[in-house]
């Protein structure tokens, strides 16, 4: 605890004249002292967005912190998706869910510190809890580990700390990184998912210092939402060009929350490159478009939505082995939460299809018991 | 000119004891002078690649400057794209071109100088050489105006210098600027492009400030080349969420270089973010995807190449609206060129849609005449 010395009141006066100072502060005392000098448009805005970083880089809609639906709050003060009870009644019973992965999240970006003591506490305690308040009491429920990933030396520690316990099923990171997840500095962190065979989960969102878009910061939310599957992009392409699934041949990842549309046209557009460059990458020995198929599971939602839902399938039919690695994922209890019956309007599929992306895929994946 | 002072000589002992220079310097007299201590496997790199800035910004092969196919070259010193002679018979007179629009390209990245007053002269320099040497001399050339599109006062200011001169075509800038395009910064520069008609064509490359990707900078040309179209997606989405094209509707703009089967995906998911999103977008009427279609033209080189040509165009007729907006280009003379007859291998079309790619479309943007 900090102790602050007492001190003496100053002397009333300094000198004969009218003192100056020239750095005081006032405080505007609350959100809404300023909205009567508002139109109702940017109030509306302040309601919604302010208090997100300038650069958009945040969550959606403010007002609901974790970004979460208006009828996914418990009702008892606990934050969208801190309640196990209200979780069963209001998700997985409703729609009578086999398995469901955690994606543990800590509101207010509590999971990017800086400071590499504390963010290792955070992921330790955060996995601590999960056990005692989630996977001790329901067995329909899995997790991802959360890791201190940009201290891949700590993160690795945590991974061989918790992984024994079979009910976690992979190691968790952001899509924004503060290097492309190829970098060499990352691989302590891959190397302890191999031992134990976990699969690395990169999930939408994070902070890692850089400007999101290669041109610089952009200024609307939804350019950040809908860039997400940009940086999706550079993040798979890094992970081909600096070899790391030929380094970890059993490393498996999954993207998660980032869209799947993109795929097949990075995919062609790696495997031209990769034989017009095939001298710069001497150390991949395969087609990046292989690799992807062998190493690369994405998730559904936010899965495309085109005017008509068959544009999707055709666009997925053109690069089959999509559909052997796309998986359910609902996103509860976020605001674009897409229940499963919902996602099979969006996503037209043949009844054996259907099996794979609702159950066969991820039981796979995460070695889950039918 | 600098003039240097003539100084003595110092005093050959400093003291009684032998002194200590903690910072003097050793020169590699040349590129080849560390090739003996290198791997055969580094050494290629070295010739290729090194001389690039460190994050791989930069043009392939080092080798060949201005990344020029081999038999490019007049032969005579020059560089390749330099001698109006030679290009004619290498490329304009064997393919029977009809109307060329050139992209004049600095060789060593000179056009992004910060320096504004250098900048601006650079631009003036190159569309005065490019009139003189070249618009001059065959009728069948048309021109982008260069500008020093980070000064975009400046850059208004010589589009309208130059922009009687009919044979200027398009108002030219690099996908990878500081800020995202839509940034109301660039508004002035749109505003004289307007004022003549003039398309805004942006093309593959450039350097702005900011890391290349979302997660930072990757380590291979391979990821930069790859990556070009992760930005051209970003600078399309900040365009619509600016309200550029709905403060502009006069305003076109040509994606040069930058891939085509990206687009379907990104305007699908617009669409459904601004739907999600339409309260931030107050500014913004119509949905995304009528906006791309009315005001976005794409080039071809270097168009995707999936193992089965046929499904580009399937891809592609997903959204139709491309292929009246999709133009032929060739990249002459870069390394990667697509000659017209190739590129109707790669891209298979019916009658009236290749004479839409091969002529139309352009000469409907362009004002060329029959």
């Amino acid at each position: 605890m900090l102790t602050i010395e007492e001190r003496q009141p100053p002397p009333a006066m300094v000198g004969t004249s009218p003192f100056i100072d020239c750095d005081v502060h006032v405080t505007i005392p609350s959100r809404e002292s300023l909205w009567p000098f508002m139109s109702e448009r940017w109030r509306r805005h302040d309601e919604q967005f302010a208090g997100n970083p300038p650069h958009g880089a945040s969550y959606y809609p403010r007002a609901s912190p974790g970004a979460a639906r208006v009828d996914a709050w418990p009702g008892d003060g606990k934050p969208p998706g801190s309640d196990l009870g209200f979780m069963q009644e209001h998700y997985l019973d409703r729609w009578n869910l086999g398995y469901g992965v955690l994606g543990p999240l800590l509101i207010g970006g509590k999971s990017y510190s800086r400071n590499p003591g504390y963010a290792d506490a955070l992921a330790r305690a955060t996995n601590d809890w999960v056990v005692q308040d989630w996977l001790d009491l329901d067995p329909r429920l899995r997790s991802s580990i959360v890791v201190p990933y940009e201290f891949p030396d700590l993160a690795a520690a945590e991974v061989r700390r918790v992984a024994r316990d079979s009910r976690f099923v992979q190691v968790y990171l952001q899509i924004r990184t503060s290097m492309p997840l190829g970098n060499r500095a990352y691989w302590p962190l891959y190397e302890a998912a191999v031992e134990f065979g976990l699969p690395i989960g990169v999930h939408f969102g994070g902070s890692g210092g850089p400007a999101i878009t290669g041109c610089g910061w952009p200024s609307y939310y939804l350019e950040d939402h809908v860039g997400n599957s940009q940086t999706f992009q550079s993040q798979l392409t890094s992970l081909i060009c600096e070899g790391v699934f030929e380094r970890y041949p059993e490393l498996r990842f999954v993207l998660i929350e980032g869209g799947v549309g993109w795929l097949p046209t990075l995919a062609w557009r790696l495997d031209h490159a990769f034989e017009e460059f095939r001298d710069e990458l001497g150390h991949v020995s395969r087609k990046p478009s292989e690799l992807i198929a062998e190493h690369v599971w994405l998730t559904s939602q936010p899965i495309e939505e085109p005017a008509d839902p068959a544009s999707l399938t055709e666009l997925l039919n053109l690069y089959p082995s999509v559909l052997n690695r796309l998986m359910f994922a609902s996103d509860y209890p976020h605001w674009d939460f897409d229940a499963p019956d919902e996602v099979l309007h969006k996503l037209k599929l043949s009844p054996s299809a259907q099996d794979r992306f609702l159950r066969l895929n991820a039981s796979e994946l995460y070695r889950l018991a039918e």
